[in-house]
Order: structure tokens, then C-alpha cells, then sequence
């Protein structure tokens, strides 16, 4: 989900990109540094405030969502003195599982409460977990168990209906054709010459030898079809050789059926298998955050009236159950969105309030599908993994767990932007139709007939959150960002939109340690 | 690990891929039949002897590994009378999961006892399952939970020291090199006309677009590294924006690094991913069997000494703790591999021996090296998948459990042939220390230091076995084969070694269940 395009922009202009090769050039053409590491981090300890004789601090922390849980784990490691405050019933934010019982109303009034059977849920946000980020460390840290996260499956389908498609494909079997004709018309374009200025005649020998193996060509170099296309009557006992999945389409066919769009998802930094969850829900880690923290330091239902930093000091005001409230403290971490924090008072300045304004709230949104028997499995084939579309419902997804079970809860749309505001203006029962109307095409009517339940989240008509991650013009080391990245004040600022990896926990992960290093170190120098 | 050959060309010689064609003549250009299905089983119901007044026929099936059990446990669901023989002290055959506590001794009198912690193992033969083959259904029907099993990881390594690589390269490094200028060439070659006779602009317009998006080229239509390649330092909160690898390679390089060999693994019909294991370890499944078929029906450490057809029955000869015993029924299932009942005295006629004496056995082998520390997840971030070498440790698999956890088995080799055969000369420890030595250069002095204990199998050297898996020539229908998929007397024969996917457990079960639909068949008609 992060959007790139910032991190590269920032790149290309101070050119780190070039300095980097630098630091390389003494490996193998091939190597790379074992280990590809998040920057540096030290959390504060235990010892670091009471042998150099300083009291501890007292920090509030503005919204109990990753970045604010972390933010008071951190400092707690060295006994600062933390309350956090959370405008809604949970801690954890837009990382939320829904389980039977778990009741949402959304801004436009929907009210709906999830009826799934025990064991079954539905991660609402934050879902996967790439092996490189710091999420990973937290889970290890806190006793979080993880499992895979099927984000890829050649099993799972592909469905272009604007192309003309009338069934679904398997990825393998787009992909043995595709690959199957650009690795033909690579090899004959080679063959008749025409790289003949790039490459030396061992190149194009090397080049030949791996299409030939990579698109699976006959001996004429061309591409016929194979067995990682798949089988109609798999290959089985004696008597049985398989009966292969018949008519290759032409490379004019599997070009213009555009199934080659959903390729380059799979080769991203941060989507790229294997991908990881925690078992039992993406919720374990704010549970065991919270835990970390001590409930009785988190304040839940709390809605932030008012932020003054009075100089020495900063007073928090916020209503809970209708009567207004505040803490003092030292100092304060803001970790809310900032398109909410944009519209509490305070008196931090028109720096600050500019800069939150100019990050806007996108939209997201997910439905999950609980069904009786888990058909996909039965029926398709289908363990996990997600099924690409061009309908409405964009992305579906197959349970990553609980495999071989009884029922099961699909991802019946994650959809982005329009798709997700248009479902957000349906009632819920209208959501599940819908969704359920687009699922019918491709995997036929037990979509339907064995669907038992639905739970939809729409993150930009969440209370307390309205987004479902943010955009941030020119990246978030901008100019106009300066009163966000530096404090102001007393008063630190976190969260994934602070970060390059945004709509990531491991933006909200690193950017927490950033204000607590920031703020640790003011402490330790005053 | 299932070689194609022989099913391509069973399937060429009879036709039946252009058959197949014309089943699908009326689905989409791209579509397909929605589940690709083994072929239809009806398993032996409670009532089929019964209602028809027939009595339980005795069945003697002579080896208790996959293809014995499931030849008892179906006949079983129709109240058959089986007996198991098993020569080994355990069920299960090659699967064969390694725990604390297991000991062997293989043919060259080598002894070792498995230290490993409790909770760890190493699957010595079978470990991973694709979501087509029916072992996933019989997990489903014994309630065996599964998981994922990470047969492909981005993060994991490849290094070939032959070409000369000095440190390991991530696939997902290799891969977007490899695919960034595959896809620079051929745009290039379809800007400069090469491809106008095959394609058509609009053809040529959508392969650009693709190419475009699926190997990250720059306007310019070059390929000059991207992110997908990784991170030295990862993208993380405002400040950090991530330092990607530097020192992108040329094409020549590329090739002549040749890690695009490797890629075409991950499309095989039957190694794609999404693959499977069962939590806990891959016997579970012949563990579940046996329990289903009756302990007290299966007989352990009983080798089999002569099969014999009277005509009006099968007498099966076997030594148990030295003392020479026999079985009569009615019938028998001969479910053991051929390499060993070749050695057998019968009176089963000559097809059937010189059938069993073409059939030839293969060598393979796994160490697995038990850790103190996860620091393949710790300090490579590598959590699960493979890294393949140029090494004779061939395969080095990264668990597929206990993510995140204390200490973990790596899989040190998976290798076969002369390979397997050069380790299982050496003694244990020995196989150690040149495993070792292989894994130090890729990962490092941690691979040495951090290791606790070892545990190696080699197949070919397991007595009453004798066999990682079989070369059947002309495929297992092959004419000369008759015997065997016939029953001959009152004999059948079952085995994944009379199936299209050889040491596959898939094969074990699909011979299985034709054995007994046939040996059904055959007392319903009596």
C-alpha cells in the first residue's frame, strides 16, 4: 500500500541513490550487505534517568493507536511517566480485527454488529507483514506468534472482465503464458539479430538458455502451452497422466487480456512473499502493547479537546463519558492522524496547523464474507492467496488461516479511493449484495448460497480516524513538514504518516522511536 | 521433485492434450474449467458388502507407508479385514519426521540418535504439499491441521560460487535484474521494429505497456535498478527514506551469474506456490492413518519373506523379532517399494518381476542442523523459503515453523543423486562439518557457531527401503508395467512409483485408491 513515488523523489534529488553504490563497490558484482537493516535504534533504559539523577518525566500521549502505544512502551522501558488517551473503546487504531460481537457505527449512521463463529475474524486494517520491517521485531519482543501471510497464490484467480474475459484464469496459468510469449519473442528476437549491438554472442547464448528454461519453450523456441498452465483432470495413479488445461490463447490474446497488470505486485519491496501475520488477528500486537503499557495508564473514549503547550509544560483537555478532563504532564507525543489532530485547538502554532493540513486522508475499505464451508478450498482448489479483478470489489482475499476448517471468512473487496466511498454510501446489507453480486461472476453461486455473515469497515468514515492512511505532498521530510519532524515546543509528533512506509505499521513503529529518541535525549540534556 | 517426462510424453503418443482442447472450446479465450479435479473416487461404503450378503474379505497389504495405510483405511470404510505389514519399527514409510529421541542405523552401519529440542523436527522425506494433490484431502478427513510451507521466499539467497559470486544475492534482487533486462531488451527489440511481423501495433503497444510496469523501466525504456531490488538501509520513519542497493549490475553480468535458473522452480505445477505441511510435522498424516486403520492391525518390525498366491487365497511369510510367522487372506495388497519387493520370493509369474526389476531406485538426502538462535531471522531477516546454491548441499531450506522463535532446523542440504551418495559415505559427523563448511560461505560463521546438533538421512541407505524415489521407464503405464497395474491373482500392487507423480505422497494415495476400487470392484462381482 505505501506509495513510493515520495521516497524516490527524495532519493533522485540529494542523490543518495549514487552513494549507495559507492558503499558496494567492494562486494561482488552480485553481493549485497547480508543484512538489509532499519536504521539504527537504541530505546531508552531502565538506568539512563536515575543514575544521572533526573526524575521521571511525565508524558501524555495524544491517541493509543501503534505509534502512540509505542511510543509510551518505548519511554516506559526507562520508567518515564506515561498516560496515553484514546478517543475510542479500543487501543490499536486503524489496526483492528473484527470478531463476533465487536459493533461499529460509521459517520453516516450505519450501525453494524459482526456475528462471525468463534475463531473467525476479519483484519478491518493493517493485514500483512513484510519480513523486513520492525513489526516482525515487536511481534518477537512482545511473544506475539506469527504465521504466513498468503499474499501471492498461483492458484488463486484473475479476472478482467472490460478485457472480455468470461471465467476467471489462475495466476499460473496467466503467467505460463505470458511468460511463455515474452520469453518467444525475446528468444527470436535474438535469434534474428536484433540485440546484436547490446549484447556479445555469449550474452544471447546465456540469454536463450534461460528463456528457453524461464518460458518453457519447445525445441523451436517457441511457446506451446505446458503443464505449469495447469490441468483440467490432475495427473494421478496409473491410468491417469492428467488431462493438461487445452487452448493456448495467442500472444495477441494473452497481451490484450491485460491479466500481465497483476505481475509486478508481487516483486514489491513491501508486498513481495513470504508476508507474515500474527496468529489469532493483527490485534495481538496492540493487545500485547497495551499490556506492555499497563491498562491502567491508557485512557479509552477520550476525545481531545485542546493541546496548550504552557511553556513548562503541556495541558491536555479531553472529554470522556461527557465530562471534560485534562492531564498535565512535561512533555506530549501527538500521535494521532493528522487530519484530526488538525482540528483540535491548541497553541502550537501556524506552522504546525499548516503542515497537517496539507496531509489529506485517502479511503479505504474492506467487507469480510463469513461462509458455512469453506468451498474455495473444496470446490477450487483455493488455500489462501488473493484473487485480482477489475470489478469494484478490486481485491479479494482467501483466509490465510485456518486452512482445511469448517468456515472461513474471504475478503470480499479491499478497494481504495471512489470504489471504497461508493460502498461506504450503501447501507451494509447493500455492501454485501454488491460485493457479493461481483464475487458470483468469478467463483460461481456458492458465493452466494453459502454465505452466512458480513462485517464491511469503511476507514474514511471512521470516527476518530476518517482515513484510511494519508498522502503527504513532497514526502514526509518536506519543508512544510519541519514543525511535525522537529518538536514544538513540548510537543512531539508520531505516526505512520510520518514515515516513508505510510499506511505500514512499521511507519508508525519508526517513527514512535524517532520522537522518543528526540524526546529521551531533550531530557537526558536538560 | 516429480520428474514430467514421462506424463508429456504419455500425453503427446495418445493425444489427449488436443482433446482436451476441444473441451474448452466454449469457455473464454483465457478461462478454464473452475477446479482442476483428481479423478473421481468413490470410496468403499459400510453397506456394499453387507446389503449384498457378502462376507469381509481378509486383506493382507504388505508395507505399512502411505500407500499400505491408505490401502487399509479405505477398504476399511467397507468393513475389509486388513492386516498391515510393516518391516519398520514405525508406519509411514519415507515420511518420516525426526524427532528428539529417533534413532537409526543406516546400511553402512552408521547410528545416530536425534538431540533436537523439544518441538523441533526435520521432515527427512516428504514436507510440502501443492493445494491439487489429495493428500490436503485427506488431512482435511483425518483432521490433520495444515500450514504454510515456504517453498519460495524473496528474502531467501542464491549463490553460485562457479560463476564466480562472492556473497549470496536475495531473489528478489537477482529476479528484478534478471526481469529488468529481459523486459529492456525486448522493448527495445519491439521499439526497433524486430517483432513487426509477428505482432501487431496493438499488440506491440500492450507489450511495451507491460513490459514497462513488469520490469520497472525507466521512460527511456532501460532498466537501471528500482527498489525492488532491496534496501541496504530500509525506508522507515521522516529521515530515513531507505538506502537501496547500490551497484546494479549489467546485463552481461547478469546472465553470466546465471541465477536465472533458479526462477522456473517456482511455476511447477506441482511447487508454486501456495504449498502445505501439517503443523506439527509431516508424519501426522501416517500417524492419523494408522489410527483411523486400527493399531492392532498393523504389525510392526515384520519383514516379509515370500508372497504366495494358492489360487483360492495370498499366504504372506514374514520374520518378526526373529521368528518366522505368516498371514493368509483372501486377497493382498503388495504397497511396498519395488527395489525391495523385487527381492521377495513370490509365485506372482515373471512379468510381474522383470516389471519390478526395471523399475530403478534414486538417491536423496537431508541434514537437518538445529540452531540455538534464529539469526537466519535475526540478522538476514529471512524468515522461511529456500536458498539454492551451486554447492553440493544443493538446497538450503529455512523452517517453515517456530517463526520467531528460540531455536529453529534449517535443512543444511537437500540433495540427490551422486550428492546424497558422497555424503552418506561419510560418517554423521562428518556430513556435518561439509555441510557446514558450505552454509559458512553463504551465511556466515553463524551457520558454525550458533549450531547445536545435527541429524542426517539418506534414502538409498535406509534398510527396507533403499530408496528416495523410482525411475520408471516409459511411464508408469508403459506396457511392460501391465503386471503391476493389473492385479495379478489375487494380488495388487500400489505405490507412488505406479503413479505420474513419483515421490509424491499424492501418488501413494491416488495407487492406493485404484488398487482398492479395483480389489472392491472385484469381490462385488465375486
Amino acid at each position: 500500500m505505501a506509495r513510493t513515488r515520495d521516497r524516490r523523489t527524495f532519493l533522485r534529488d540529494v542523490g543518495i541513490t549514487g552513494g549507495a553504490g559507492a558503499l558496494f563497490a567492494t562486494m561482488g558484482a552480485l553481493g549485497l550487505a547480508p543484512t538489509a537493516r532499519a536504521e539504527e535504534y537504541r530505546p531508552p533504559r531502565g538506568g539512563d534517568l536515575s543514575t544521572t539523577g533526573r526524575r521521571a518525566a511525565k508524558v501524555v500521549v495524544i491517541g493509543g493507536g501503534i505509534a502512540g502505544l509505542t511510543t509510551a512502551y518505548e519511554l516506559g522501558k526507562a520508567g518515564y511517566d506515561c498516560t496515553v488517551l484514546e478517543a475510542r473503546a479500543r487501543t490499536g487504531g486503524r489496526n483492528f480485527t473484527v470478531r463476533a460481537g465487536d459493533r461499529t457505527t460509521d459517520l453516516y449512521g450505519h450501525t453494524q454488529t459482526a456475528r462471525f463463529a468463534d475463531g473467525q475474524y476479519l483484519n478491518a486494517g493493517p493485514a500483512r507483514i513484510p519480513q523486513w520491517m520492525v513489526t516482525l521485531d515487536y511481534c518477537r519482543e512482545l511473544g506475539v506468534p506469527i504465521e504466513v501471510f498468503t499474499n501471492v497464490n498461483a492458484d488463486a484467480y484473475l479476472y478482467n472482465e472490460s478485457a472480455g474475459m468470461t471465467a476467471p484464469v489462475r495466476h499460473r496459468t496467466a503467467k505460463a503464458d505470458v511468460y511463455g510469449y515474452v520469453s518467444e519473442l525475446l528468444a527470436k528476437a535474438t535469434d534474428q539479430g536484433a540485440l546484436d549491438e547490446q549484447l556479445t554472442s555469449t550474452d544471447r547464448e546465456r540469454l536463450v538458455e534461460f528463456l528457453k528454461d524461464w518460458g518453457e519453450l519447445g525445441d523451436r523456441l517457441t511457446y506451446d502451452g505446458g503443464e505449469r498452465r495447469g490441468y483440467a483432470t490432475v495427473p494421478a495413479a496409473a491410468g491417469t497422466p492428467g488431462v493438461p488445461l487445452g487452448n493456448v490463447p495467442s500472444a495477441s490474446e494473452v497481451f490484450a487480456s491485460g491479466v500481465g497488470r497483476y505481475f509486478s505486485f508481487e516483486f514489491g519491496f513491501d508486498q513481495a512473499m513470504l508476508m507474515f501475520q500474527p496468529v489469532g488477528g493483527m490485534d495481538r500486537i496492540p493487545l500485547a502493547l497495551t499490556r506492555a503499557v499497563g491498562a491502567h495508564r491508557v485512557r479509552t473514549g477520550a476525545v481531545v479537546s485542546r493541546i496548550t503547550d504552557t511553556g513548562r509544560g503541556v495541558t491536555v483537555t479531553y472529554t470522556q463519558a461527557g465530562r471534560t478532563k485534562a492531564v498535565d504532564a512535561d512533555y506530549a507525543v501527538a500521535a494521532l492522524p493528522p487530519n484530526i489532530l488538525a482540528k483540535v485547538p491548541h497553541n502550537l502554532g501556524s506552522g504546525v496547523q499548516s503542515a497537517l493540513e496539507a496531509i489529506t486522508p485517502s479511503s479505504a475499505a474492506k467487507i469480510g464474507l463469513e461462509y458455512r464451508s469453506r468451498w474455495w478450498e473444496l470446490d477450487h482448489r483455493i488455500y489462501g492467496g488473493i484473487t485480482e479483478t477489475d470489478q469494484d470489489v478490486v481485491h479479494i482475499w482467501h483466509p490465510s488461516y485456518g486452512f482445511g476448517g469448517e468456515r472461513g471468512v474471504l475478503v470480499g473487496y479491499y478497494n481504495y479511493g471512489a470504489n471504497a466511498d461508493a460502498y461506504a454510501r450503501l447501507r451494509p446489507e447493500e455492501r454485501e449484495r454488491r460485493a457479493v453480486a461481483a464475487g458470483v461472476k468469478i467463483y460461481g453461486e456458492k458465493y452466494r448460497s453459502e454465505l452466512v455473515s458480513s462485517f464491511s469497515h469503511h476507514w474514511r468514515q471512521t470516527p476518530h480516524l476518517e482515513a484510511a492512511w494519508h498522502s503527504t505532498p513532497g514526502g514526509p521530510d518536506d519543508v512544510r513538514y519541519k514543525p511535525l519532524n522537529e518538536p514544538t515546543g513540548r510537543v512531539w509528533f508520531a505516526g505512520d504518516w510520518l514515515s516513508y512506509t505510510d499506511a505500514w505499521q512499521h511507519g508508525a513503529f519508526t517513527s514512535a522511536r524517532r520522537a522518543v529518541t528526540s524526546l529521551h535525549a531533550r531530557v537526558l540534556a536538560s
